[in-house]
């Protein structure tokens, strides 16, 4: 089953573009904190399969097998967000 | 220029999956909150050019003018979002 502390960890090469708590670091990166399992599973395999492509994410998720990818989600659809819109 | 208060109001038409706070409301869509400018705008002209597809955003973006990915962008990336990761 999908392990949150395994996600944490393997989230650390996510990290460099998306930060550890999900929130973009990199301009050309989403943030991805709190969103849904279903959508974060998703892409991942669209990045792995070539359904969808970027530079980087092309290759990186190459490299994912499917437990990566339940724990790479466990972790990131976990991160609870809050949003607060411009007045 | 891009108009915080037009993006508002456009933005009625994606809060149905993504939240007018762009806290995703569908499971299938991500959370937009607080995404950078240059992330937002190069996926709503890659839905709109076929870079990417997606059943409904392929639909929706045909019939974004700049302006409304202007405004669209600005509203979204002016939220700020907050990220509290699992102890």
């Amino acid at each position: 089953a999908a392990d949150l502390s395994a996600g944490r960890e393997k989230a650390a090469q996510c990290a460099t573009c998306h930060g550890l708590d999900g929130i973009a670091t990199a301009p050309d990166a989403p943030n991805i904190a709190g969103d849904s399992r279903y959508y974060l599973k998703d892409q991942l395999e669209a990045f792995r399969s070539g359904r969808r492509q970027h530079q980087q994410m092309s290759i990186i998720a190459q490299g994912l097998s499917d437990e990566d990818i339940a724990d790479l989600v466990a972790w990131y659809s976990a991160i609870e967000v809050t949003a607060t819109m411009p007045q």
